[in-house]
């Protein structure tokens, strides 16, 4: 079965601008938070649990969105409430982040990826992708940075729901975590390019 | 014994302006970060078990710090070496973070310290304080933001060392990982001021 791509999803797109980053300063960043060769292979059998389980990942993750007023307001339409449309377009291209993070090189493809995704953040390119007339016109860098948190530690049980022993968990998680400080890393360039 | 406060600490100084994040605005980035009074009452825990080891904690920090080129490059002087005096003036202002993060009422005072740290990272404060004539005008944003990951990973050997059992030492280790992505978010707003 072959499941298609998601709306908006460019990644290896050839029209996404190469990154201004280059793979050595993308070597030297992931020095700062200590990423190794073991966090690529721990993240591959990371990949192997959890994307069977992205839709109840997805659920918590916009179960959370939802709980929080200042969150979900990311999401309003051009009437101020949450668009359907948009929550269940971002939703789809979530579910295959999931699989990227866990799956793809951290090549150049995935760098120019991560900055498109970045823009979709920031005034530059949010709410173009799914041609939404949004009253949000970023997501404020503070949310942006304080999900790493979220992102992170509810990951876990779904890493540890498959009976991976502790020890094996936990080096997953640890990976994911980085990976997922390295993503909002990445993302904050359009908030500050001249001082990043 | 009464140890000195490090030269430059000026937390609760009435010269420092108050923050423009009200407690309420704070509140909602904490519940962005899953912030709950539980954390604040595991790092006061934490600061039990950290405090007296605030040295070791500084000699892992500082030694990944030298042992990368792009790291160290902060601390230059205008010769551009590290200069010794801004590594220990740093160093002791460091040591006395650790002990804030776990003990301090995160309230307006706070939150003021926090914007003067900010702005001690960002080209409106950095080398300022130290009076230092560095070359490195700014912490760039993306390793700031990095830092979220060894700043975490490495104290939980130090949660670790009292004997607390595992499920404990779990607890506080989460409570310091928000604390510590709560305290770069909020050192990243001079970077974005709009947007953050």
């Amino acid at each position: 079965m072959t499941i298609p791509a998601p709306a908006g999803y460019t990644y290896d797109s050839a029209e996404l601008a190469p990154s201004p980053l280059s793979l050595g300063e993308l070597a030297q960043l992931q020095n700062s938070l200590l990423w190794s060769p073991d966090d690529a292979a721990a993240l591959r059998r990371a990949g192997e649990i959890l994307v069977p389980q992205t839709d109840r990942i997805l659920d918590v993750w916009y179960g959370f969105v939802g709980a929080h007023p200042h969150l979900v307001a990311t999401f309003a339409g051009a009437d101020g409430q949450p668009d359907p449309a948009y929550l269940a377009a971002v939703r789809a291209r979530f579910g295959q982040w999931i699989a990227d993070v866990c799956t793809r090189e951290y090549d150049a493809n995935w760098l120019a990826y991560q900055d498109e995704i970045a823009r979709r953040h920031h005034t530059s390119g949010k709410n173009r992708t799914d041609g939404v007339d949004s009253p949000a016109t970023h997501i404020p860098l503070r949310h942006l940075i304080a999900f790493i948190v979220p992102i992170t530690v509810t990951i876990r049980e779904f890493l540890a729901a498959t009976g991976a022993p502790a020890t094996e968990v936990d080096v997953m998680y640890h990976a994911w975590f980085k990976a997922i400080t390295l993503s909002a890393t990445l993302w904050a360039r359009p908030y500050s390019p001249d001082l990043w």
